[in-house]
């Protein structure tokens, strides 16, 4: 049985979007599984002296064209809520919560978390509008928001985020695989390569 | 005649180097010239509020990890001379010299400059190892280091800087195909499918 390969993301972080529309399917292609971890990135920015790219002048306008442009070749389109990025705390807490019980249906109200957030141009981050999101997909929206100020899931949380930052994440999508770090959605050539491979 | 593709990058940027192994080949894959542009990325730098990737902690000893990586797939290697990144304008001044009478002179000039600030692991920076780098490509040793002190080599250099500047470039290298913009040497595969296909 060979090691899960672990995805290392932001539900800010469009780039970890783009990765998650294919790292399962890469995963699966090589026999293996990705668990997903979600994680507060800013405690990485402060550790290394960065920020969001879209704060940085001329930066932040590429990465948005470069956004759209990467999302349009792989058939989606993306659209950035207004005062984004915003901390995405109820999100990655309601992940680990359905998680911790099955971790298929985690991943299902990952991807609705991430479609309405980079999709309907409203910012889903609040805990309410966050429940809902879980509603749809078939959670107990009171459950919901009971987890996301559960002090054993809000430590959860803050564990998997320092599990990250002792591992030397500082960007999301990040993914290991057997310890190998690879940052960024255009290093998922490099990802499938290793995984067929077994490294070079 | 299809447009030429503008290929700018600093001589002391090590993804600067991996592009350069390949950007002709896909110029030409497409019946296109890539004209080379050095260029002084610490300008671009002080107006974006970034710098160096490898003064960064965390992030640029996982770019260290990642470019020795990338190039031992490529099938080269990569040194940094201590003391990177260094200030090459020598380089690129001499490039400039070079190519307003000679662009594929100037390119042979460049590669060998690459070869040898990235691979002897020595600093090749100042104007006197410039220069003889120059002169193992088949130029005038001394005609090399007078140019690099000469005021229309440094304004011409300074002109090309402040025009990527303009254009929107803050990282290396970048890649423009008719003014669309292209970063990094983790985007040549959508230059390179943007060149095929006119764009999406």
């Amino acid at each position: 049985m060979l090691a899960p390969i672990d995805f290392y993301f932001d539900f800010a972080s469009p780039y970890g979007y783009v990765a998650s529309h294919h790292i399962d399917e890469i995963a699966e292609k090589h026999v293996r599984v990705a668990v997903w971890r979600p994680m507060m990135l800013g405690a990485a920015f402060k550790t290394v002296g960065t920020g969001p790219l879209v704060n940085y002048p001329i930066k932040g306008d590429y990465m948005l064209h470069d956004l759209r442009r990467t999302a349009r070749a792989e058939g989606f389109s993306i659209t950035l809520p207004p005062g984004f990025p915003h901390a995405t705390l109820a999100a990655a807490r309601t992940f680990y919560w359905i998680a911790d019980n099955d971790e298929a249906l985690a991943k299902t109200f990952a991807r609705a978390f991430f479609d309405a957030y980079f999709s309907t141009g409203e910012d889903v981050s609040p805990a309410e509008a966050t429940a809902d999101i879980a509603a749809s997909a078939g959670l107990d929206r009171d459950a919901v928001l009971a987890a996301v100020q559960d002090p054993a899931i809000k430590e959860r949380l803050k564990r998997e985020t320092d599990t990250a930052l002792e591992r030397g994440v500082f960007g999301s999508p990040f993914i290991f695989i057997d310890g190998e770090p690879f940052w960024g959605s255009d290093r998922l050539d490099q990802v499938d390569k290793w995984l067929e491979t077994g490294g070079w």
